[in-house]
């Protein structure tokens, strides 16, 4: 680490591999944060997106990429951590939790992170939380954030000596074409990233559940082609 | 499980192996609740506490116990979970934070029971945390606990739905001696349990870490030998 690097003040960012998680960090880079990114391998189908977050880890050239094992499907309750079916083409209804809901999984990411920021003395935590073009997840409203903020500050040391824990949510009242505009304005390379929850065995995007639906129509409004799907344009859509 | 066992109301309880955690689970289970036991195996030097912790989701005769894997030594910060030595003999004070505190710990404690309570439909946690006899970690403290009690509805399914999470502490205001007569009041055998955060090789505690002395000056004060002393009666002391 170079002597500028240690001046920088630290950030813990939650990477998943998507692209909204990887244009929250690029925020953060951009607002001189030295960055920790932490990866969670919960048991999720997609493992795809853990290739996808160590691509990104690399290409934001963050201090540590620390990947971490916890298997949620030991839980169960989601399609996202079973072999149950991941809907497809469902009508978008904000009001309703889908399936793919992984319960409490924000509440034990952040608490991970929280962990890590201690020890590393960061005073900010970056996630890419959006309640704009967002599956419904109640973990991601912003009522939700501030209560884990305010219990970020009285849960560790840090907080005891006087140091308030900052969640910092850069997405959180974005549109999805708004988060793909300003990424694209900071260069950032979406080709690498990886949102589809059901991709296939070749790890394309199907193209068909919410995550990649939102990413299309996000790409569409913005008006920007999605390179992802340039890249695996040779693939038969269905 | 019975007809009866369905009807019960569902609490998640964080089983640690300590007698905290099994006598804060017993009120529980005397309240008539049906017990859905967790266990985080987080790197802990003392593992021992985990063969403890299946002896007492077995006395107490959970519905479910987990034992979930998740390696909080990547993150290092403490020396439960690093190869720095425990403090032994130490003058416990409550403002001082020892070099055992785990960041952020209970908050991922918390997050991760309260996803499986989401799963299993519980709408209570158990946790035997303390904030008389302890050792002045923050994530003990009654507003922590509070502040995590509202995050825990906000953050889920069940939060959305009108059903609000309750965490219960049942020994928060309770001295180590209360504890320790209100769990023998209880029928409960301790001689079962593991306190000890630095054990010889042998399993048996070392009667020196913060642990080790608060448990030996609860039994004290409560005029109750302990039983895992008389077990462990034949290891010489040092």
């Amino acid at each position: 680490m170079t002597d500028t690097a240690a001046k920088r003040p630290r950030a813990v960012v939650l990477l998943s591999g998507g692209l909204d998680s990887y244009t929250a960090a690029a925020t953060a880079k951009a607002e001189g944060r030295q960055l920790f990114a932490l990866t969670i391998n919960y048991g999720q189908r997609h493992k795809r997106e853990l290739e996808a977050a160590r691509a990104v880890a690399g290409a934001l050239g963050v201090a540590r990429h620390i990947e971490l094992e916890i298997d949620l499907s030991r839980f169960g309750g989601s399609s996202l951590t079973s072999a149950s079916a991941v809907p497809k083409d469902r009508a978008l209804d904000p009001a309703e939790i889908p399936s793919t809901y992984v319960p409490a999984r924000n509440t034990v990411f952040l608490a991970l992170a929280l962990s890590w920021a201690e020890v590393v003395e960061a005073r900010e935590i970056i996630i890419g939380v959006n309640a704009i073009d967002y599956s419904g997840y109640p973990d991601c409203r912003p009522e939700y954030i501030r209560a884990f903020e305010k219990l970020a500050s009285l849960a560790t040391r840090a907080g005891v000596e006087g140091h308030a824990m900052t969640i910092k949510t850069p997405l959180l009242t974005l549109s999805k074409a708004e988060i793909i505009t300003l990424g694209t304005s900071l260069g950032l390379d979406y080709a690498i990233t990886h949102s589809c929850y059901d991709p296939r065995p070749d790890g394309s995007p199907c193209r068909h559940c919410d995550s990649c639906r939102l990413r299309e129509d996000g790409f569409r409004a913005a008006g920007i082609a999605d390179p992802l799907l340039l890249r695996c344009a040779s693939s038969p859509l269905d």
